[in-house]
């Protein structure tokens, strides 16, 4: 189910997205829920629970790729409940609360630069300037979302599918997408929160000159600056743990060999789960820069262009989570997600717990991407067990 | 005189090269100059000496430019002479060796992407690799040069101009294409000699990682990596004056914001006038990515793609500069030449001595290249100087 020929990629509402909807919604209705689609396109099975007014679990994660990905980003986190509801419903248990598998439409961000439009859409999130992002064709979401509709004329979002009072939670199952499971020799952890990040643009500014004739003393050289820059910002977030803070991009200016970088202009990525630590990380560094700037008379500009809170997983959800990974494994491990994930969105409107489960060699967003079969294994037992107990305290 | 409507560019054997050659032997003519050009088309102005079997000093530089050039980077070098030349005949004055003013036809390596061809033709260096070197259109150094000779079949280039016997040296006048005689408050310094050259490739290889879930003591960051060597590189020249070490040009992959790098290429460009001094920094600088590579469990690959060792002046000939650039300033100042010049190729025939002259801001390369109308003057001085000082040495 790809919209390419050679890798898969499913995005937004395509053509792949549709079909992968279908046979989902077909396994769904084998597992004996109730199947619909909603006005963004997320796939939703549903399991009624016996007690009217019960309150409901959602259980879910994203259908929709990168672009070449693996199989389980996503796609893990919805199977995994039809599996375990299936098996539920073979063995006859009925669940005190109603249970929504959810498969959200989009959340990589690929066709619109945006995440978690399907999550947003599903929690009543979609804001206008949401609404009026372009893909490469020049088609708005709105125009995609109407269209879709059938209707002619004004189009307006429908608002959240479920209050806040009618939830129980949000329970996802994701590839963990890092390497610290396999350290661990786990299958599967619980997550603690989910990182707030910041990201930056980080600009020196020197002057460029000639390799051979500069003496050293005379330099003013953007791409030294930058270099001592990303030295300094590896260091502080080691001292730090889990602080992350990642330069992947570089851009130098002439960049040439022999020319002394006249600008150097670099990508900072910053993460911790929790926000205060965050913001005195993204103090000390913007200090930094200054720090090395001025020491080499250099100009920097430090801008931020992106800034996500941090995300805490439900006390009360968790604990359960980790009694029972714990009996499963006979060990437990609470770990940050550093990426994000449905559930900051789903935060809004419900309790959320996060499982991850080991991928082989942290590897993510990429063709090979892999979760072993006992690991899947484990991951059904534990969701299973959490369903059953989180059952069994609400019967009490 | 540009082969560009827009801006400064003139390369090896281009219609404005010929326009240029016509006007410079124009001025030489007026200045007593018998005027050829050679095979190469290097101009050259030549005045013979009084005695029969004198030996000839050649003064000169290039008259070829890079791409958008300044106005003075070669075509200073070869000017001065005719105007010091003009004004000795004015005077009256007859030296007592021949005089050979060369505008070389090719030292920027902009047409054939390799340097000192002019000056190569000139002192028979000329090897059948350089003769193969074609342009962007596929016409070949020996198809130029045989079109130009007029011969119809096989064509070898013609030997050198002089044999070292008959020349008494080689005398350049250069921008200094640096900031130290502006730092120095200097018009004119003198060139201890033209540092040797090591051009590097070092490639980091990592593994590329999410920059969200790897924890910072599980990473195998290839930029971080390349950082740290930059700052090390920098760090080593720093405390080796006058190493200069540079690093102006970096790849990353894959070069996203949010992902840690998996490799990282960049350029080194080492330069000391001792080549003792250069090729323990490179050993040095070898150890040095080793270690790194190594403690980040990195791969490293370090590849020399050119190694040019330095040129040493002629010490006879440099006291003499350095006696007439003190008269004229009342101190002089002896520097390395980090740039290479078409003194480089001279010094397989003749004994060199190098004037180096103020430019703005140490700007070459560029259209604001500028040099003081008062330093233009001082130069001319300490040339004059120079032939006559020369001239009494001589006839002692």
């Amino acid at each position: 189910m790809s919209d390419e020929r050679a890798c898969l990629t499913r995005t937004f509402l395509s053509p792949a997205m549709r079909r992968a909807n279908l046979l989902v919604g077909a396994w769904m209705q084998e597992a004996g829920l109730g199947v619909r689609e909603d006005a963004f396109g997320n796939l939703i099975g549903r399991i009624e629970a016996d007690q009217p007014g019960a309150k409901t679990l959602i259980l879910g994660s994203h259908l929709d790729t990168v672009r070449d990905a693996g199989r389980f980003d996503g796609a893990l986190g919805v199977l995994l409940p039809i599996i375990v509801l299936r098996r539920l419903r073979r063995e006859g248990v009925r669940l005190p609360f109603a249970v929504e598998v959810v498969g959200f439409s989009e959340e990589e961000g690929v066709r619109f630069s945006s995440a978690y439009l399907g999550s947003k859409g599903y929690a009543g999130a979609l804001r206008a300037a949401d609404l009026a992002l372009r893909d490469e064709n020049g088609i708005s979401i709105r125009e995609c979302l109407r269209k879709r509709s059938g209707r002619r004329g004004a189009w307006k979002p429908p608002g959240r599918a479920h209050s806040p009072r009618q939830l129980l939670g949000y329970f996802e199952v994701h590839i963990e997408q890092g390497p610290v499971l396999e350290e661990h020799r786990l299958a599967c952890g619980v997550v603690s929160g989910i990182a707030g990040q910041t990201r930056a643009k980080v600009e020196f500014a020197g002057r460029a000159g000639h390799a051979g004739t500069t003496p050293m003393a005379l330099r003013h050289d953007a791409l030294a600056g930058a270099a001592e820059f990303i030295v300094i910002s590896e260091m502080l977030a080691k001292m730090r743990p889990p602080l992350v803070a990642t330069v992947g991009r570089i851009a130098v200016r002439p960049g040439a060999a022999n020319v002394i970088a006249g600008g150097a202009e670099l990508s900072l990525d910053i993460r911790h789960p929790g926000d205060g630590d965050r913001r005195e990380a993204l103090r000390m560094l913007r200090s930094a820069a200054d720090r090395v700037a001025h020491k080499r008379g250099l100009k920097v500009s430090f801008q931020v262009i992106q800034d996500n809170p941090s995300v805490g997983c439900s006390p009360e959800l968790t604990e359960l989570l980790v009694e029972c990974v714990h009996s499963r494994q006979g060990k437990s491990l609470l770990l940050p997600s550093g990426a994000g994930h449905d559930g900051v969105v789903l935060s809004s409107l419900a309790p959320v717990a996060m499982l991850f489960v080991r991928c082989r060699g942290g590897v993510s967003h990429h063709p090979e991407e892999q979760v072993a079969k006992g690991d899947l294994a484990a991951s059904i037992a534990i969701v299973g067990d959490f369903l059953n107990r989180l059952a069994v305290r609400r019967a009490k």
